[in-house]
């Protein structure tokens, strides 16, 4: 069992920044990852059907020898952690929960901003878990839905971005909250250019940013070990899956996953 | 015949501004209403998967009485016109062909423009359709992805729409391009920030806009006159359908038709 991989599943590209995380944390697992590219984006779809993309997603990695599943989708891991764990005794992580403990743990002073896509926002998944470990922190959140195209476009060091990410940061700024956590998979690379820009602009330079890829990753870790489940150590494979456009797939992701992408494969689910 | 409704579909939203063109230009014609939100962004999915969505969005039209069908969407106008043909004897109108007939109409030196999402501009129709109709035409095409999201949060006038449109429209005014077709539904509600950049930031004031909602909307007249369709003088109704996420269907999609959108109504496909 320890030698079973880790399945990573996302709507589509973003959580090639978790799997790269995994990858640079725990060399050694095997990752197959699953990027739903036929449905995405998840963000603007109602949680009927973000539950039902979620459970064929899962089913598609459940049919390979895995040891845990990591969904690495801010809005499928605000709606489909409880039907996952229904259907797989296999240990399921989110990325909300260690995202929000993350907070939690980081906070000085308990204001705490949020940016992720609409419908995490709106779930109301990462308020929800951060008042569960903290129930007087002071929360802003605020969708950033630009963030996820710019992303893809690899404008990640844009002027565009950057003036985006002055709009976005304001209400942050004027809420003085001192961190913020990036509630989209996409948000990490974007790390360096929203400290730039709080410092700049702003003048701030006291904001911590809370990347929920990290804190999953650190999860994944402790329960690996803890379980006695952790990879020998070899150097882990990694396989690729999609549902779509194989060709974008591998072209964008490569602004998420420093590896090769070419090996993925277009599966219907 | 002459009393049934236009039916219109897109993949989402940006179709609004045909229906809301339609509605303004012949505003006695009743109008079906179609965003394909569950399955939304086309622009990013494969030949073969918009071609099922776009006959699954048909099919719904076709069960309502209907005199004729627009695709008011270019990634489906791009691939699907063919297969609806097959399977209707309605007039089938996609908004590429009208588009190229009005760049090709329009332009004074034969430079012409395209900007549309990433799957219009790789699928090569508006550039097949304006050489079909000009071999000479030299043709200069780019993807605007992210013009879009920026439509969806209403920042028709934002300074980072601005930033964006002069990186995007750097390459139209360096080739020298006479017209520029606006090859996605969503981008007429940029027009005038379009023409402010051309003249403000790149002193330009020659190029001309080619919209093609306003383009199919003037076949769409043509047809029904020719062929005796036209509705009678009254005030047309508007149904609207999505398939996913009614209440964001509604407060976007006001963004881009500026009727009542509260009737919407979700369908599944």
């Amino acid at each position: 069992m320890h030698k079973a991989a880790i399945g990573v599943f996302d709507s589509g590209i973003g959580g090639l920044t978790v799997a790269a995380e995994i990858a640079r944390q725990l060399p050694d697992e095997d990752i197959i990852y699953l990027g739903d590219t036929a449905r995405l984006p998840y963000g603007t779809r109602s949680p009927e059907t973000i539950i039902r993309y979620a459970e064929r997603a899962a089913g598609l990695l459940l049919k390979y020898p895995i040891k845990a599943l990591v969904v690495a989708c801010n809005t499928a891991s605000a709606y489909s952690l409880e039907p996952l764990r229904a259907a797989t005794e296999l240990p399921v992580l989110g990325v909300i929960r260690p995202g929000a403990r993350a907070a939690v743990t980081g906070t000085r002073g308990g204001r705490i901003g949020i940016a992720g896509t609409e419908g995490t926002i709106r779930s109301g998944a990462y308020q929800q878990a951060i008042h569960a470990l903290s129930p007087v922190a002071d929360l802003v959140a605020r969708p950033w839905p630009l963030l996820v195209p710019m992303a893809e476009e690899g404008w990640h060091d844009h002027p565009v971005a950057r003036l985006t990410l002055e709009t976005y940061l304001a209400d942050f700024v004027e809420a003085k909250v001192d961190s913020i956590v990036l509630g989209c998979t996409h948000y990490p690379v974007f790390k360096s250019l929203i400290a730039d820009v709080l410092e700049e602009h702003f003048g701030v330079t006291d904001i911590a940013l809370v990347d929920s890829a990290e804190a999953v990753t650190e999860d994944l870790r402790t329960l690996l070990t803890e379980q006695n489940l952790a990879a020998p150590e070899r150097a882990g494979r990694r396989s690729f899956f999609c549902t779509d456009a194989r060709e974008r797939f591998e072209r964008v992701g490569r602004h998420f996953f420093a590896g090769d992408l070419s090996s993925a494969t277009v599966v219907d689910l």
